[in-house]
């Protein structure tokens, strides 16, 4: 890969342009009013991917927000790379949380960041980290350097969970087929200390709705003699862990993988500092399952959060009210052979069994995806790992993840791939909180390293 | 009270107008965007009752919303009545709820309400019951027939806890002394079943704030590891009842006014339909303290209920976050003994003392008052039965509410005199929810009623 640092030097400020200009637009997936903006956010993923030399794009309708699709074959004997991004983003909110506005992004310098960093809804997950794979095309296409086949696949429904597609990878097997699929949509440990993600969480999503009297009544009234639903979803989500930190929703753990002591004595060699996480975050104490590290219990191990919580009188001042309904949305976070659809039933049958006489129960699945491990010793790993060393000047290290990325255990059985994490965000970016933000330098070190996983892969695959 | 049921039948549709142009000026005290008409309330009350024939009305500044006072003195050695009442309403969400607009009052006929009722937010609590008193007085000052001396004192901040007026009254003792405070802010037990209120229970009102990281956080990197505020509120407030639903703060019960059997069993005897209330509220089941009926859990005992909850993303779709901060609306109803001072400190206490060490805790006391108990052989109450008596063919039943007017206690340690509580409404009006309403024919024996009790107070008093 002759030459890349000197093109990333000669083309830094374009590319930071270019990104900017994508960012720019609201493409907020889970929330119907940014719907034109998602669409638009589309057509500029196309157009920037006909820029970097690809073949033929193509914007393919789904039976929600289109998956923008893009190839360019240079001989079919060699291997082909399947790209997989999302032009979507999370809802920015709470906005009143944001320093400058979520969707103009400025570059402002931090501590872990001397060279800047892009702060923007988006800036890292996964506009950022997808476009860092566009710029690496570009790149080789325009110095003749592609070693091999690509195809892109970048989704617009990522954030509200992949809704359309598995339809989509299914109806179009033939034209996926690939050697090894590559995602950025994760982190590493630090700038100085990369990392590539080898396992990740699967994911349960569920809404819940809890009604009590068929309107809302004077707490005075009623209050004592009536089921106030609050009360009772607060009893029901409590009683979803025991004092230990453990789920209690029966046959939740039964086929939870079990690391081994030796495996899990190799994960606690990663560099970890308690008081620095706790520090970063402003908490005096950590929390969660028994008998678990905070690396574990963030990695290996299942977990059950409410992610949103509302019901009654929420406006300002007081109101004595007992609502007729109260909500939660609630999430488990799985780890592999859970199987997401089963572990989804678990849950509804458990919530509803544990509702008191006083009140109705409805649980809404929202979506959902399976948990996946990469193997170390397979190709596209080697490969990845080759790229960052020979980008960053050291081994990088391999990282189970406590995210999601529903959509790579579908890969794995729709198309028979592996998928491979080369992540270059840091947890300390904020997604999915307010002021998100992506370095300048792990951007342009992202574009840097992409071209050489291609190099490797393909020399390894000979 | 020569003549009172031919003059409402002559002034009836006026009456109905008077209050229906009262009721569409949204005063929503809690919401600081109504103020211009919280304002404008208080000065169509302070015309309401020149016209009503009030020798002096004034409009008193407070530190919040003004309160209307006005007299009307016929002789210093008759006896005085002070009548209370609020032109302030609740917030009238959900919106959605409401079958038509909350401030434009229609007049229908439902099952319970042949004659007709006033749809509308305040239409009962407490703008309809307040103005009875209004027409009760232009009844007897156009006819020659107040019996006694008058006082009003109707005030705008009783839907938030009336916090001004402890103030107010402290600094006009003399000039609202009087030998009974008549209020008309309760409902009875239906339009064939006069009763009257003989106690009210008092009410602590606070909100919490539960704050664990210091950001939102990515509920796939975090989750798990770290206190999740919303989970924590859940055990939190979760664990506030035992299985019995019996309240767990420490020293809560110690002052609570046990009954006697004998009490409890006069009690029984007020009619009580267990199928019909549950079919009312389309409940399988009614829920509560262990060892205690229906109408003692929402009259006798204390509660806690929550009012209201919020935290995380709870917009459309699914955000997968951990929030960094969860709160929650909490009112405790009292019973007479119990302090509300007293008892927001130990509910204080006890929320902060069992927070986990991963997150901070906010307690913010809103307001309270104490319950209070009225004697059935003072003069007021027996002039109020009678008064009943005279207008609905039979005497009242005295009845415990389950509801609170913080400021009746303060009345009596202040000014030394006993309360009345005449009420008109109905349980099944939907004060305090959507679809308030006000019975016409209740409105119109409460004006026709009303009067009565002016004579047979006068009378007894001699």
């Amino acid at each position: 890969m002759n030459s890349i640092k000197a093109y990333i030097q000669e083309n830094r400020q374009r590319f930071l342009d270019e990104l900017i200009e994508l960012i720019k637009i609201p493409s907020i997936s889970a929330d119907s009013t940014y719907k034109n903006d998602v669409i638009k956010t589309a057509e500029a993923v196309k157009a920037s991917l006909e820029k970097a030399g690809c073949d033929s794009v193509e914007i393919c309708k789904t039976e929600g927000y289109p998956i923008v699709y893009a190839e360019k074959t240079i001989d079919p004997n060699l291997p082909t790379v399947l790209v997989y991004g999302h032009y979507d983003v999370q809802p920015p909110d709470p906005l009143d949380l944001w320093h400058s506005p979520p969707f103009e992004p400025v570059v402002k310098k931090t501590e872990k960041h001397p060279d800047g960093a892009i702060f923007a809804r988006g800036a890292s997950d996964d506009k950022g980290q997808m476009f860092m794979h566009v710029k690496a095309m570009e790149f080789m296409t325009s110095t003749n350097q592609l070693p091999c086949n690509v195809k892109f696949m970048i989704e617009g429904e990522e954030e509200v969970g992949s809704k359309n597609l598995g339809t989509f990878v299914q109806e179009n097997r033939e034209r996926l087929q690939n050697d090894v699929i590559l995602i950025s949509d994760t982190g590493m440990i630090s700038n100085n200390t990369p990392s590539i993600t080898t396992g990740i969480r699967g994911l349960s999503y569920v809404e819940v709705e809890i009604t009590g009297p068929n309107r809302d009544l004077h707490s005075g009234l009623y209050g004592g003699a009536v089921a106030n639903p609050i009360n009772i979803l607060n009893k029901m989500i409590a009683s979803l862990h025991d004092e230990n930190n453990h789920i209690t929703i029966p046959g939740f753990y039964d086929k939870v993988e079990e690391l081994s002591q030796e495996e899990r004595a190799e994960m606690a060699k990663a560099p970890f500092s308690l008081e620095a996480y706790q520090n970063a975050l402003d908490i005096e104490s950590i929390h969660g399952e028994k008998g678990y590290t905070t690396n574990e219990r963030n990695s290996i191990r299942p977990t059950l959060d409410v992610n949103g919580i509302w019901g009654g009188y929420i406006g300002e001042g007081a109101k004595t009210v007992i609502p007729s309904k109260a909500y939660a949305k609630i999430s488990m976070r799985l780890v592999p052979n859970q199987d997401w659809a089963e572990i989804t039933e678990l849950f509804k049958n458990h919530f509803e069994s544990i509702a008191p006489k006083g009140v109705k129960v409805k649980v809404k699945p929202h979506h959902g995806g399976n948990g996946y491990v990469t193997p170390l010793n397979s190709i596209g790993y080697q490969a990845a790992s080759k790229a960052y060393t020979e980008t960053f000047g050291q081994i990088p290290i391999p990282q189970r993840s406590g995210g999601s990325i529903p959509i790579v255990a579908l890969f794995e059985e729709e198309l028979n791939s592996k998928t491979i994490l080369m992540g270059f965000g840091l947890d300390s970016d904020a997604i999915h909180s307010p002021n998100e933000h992506f370095g300048v330098w792990n951007y342009l070190k992202g574009i840097e390293t992409i071209p050489y996983f291609y190099k490797y892969f393909t020399e390894l695959s000979k």
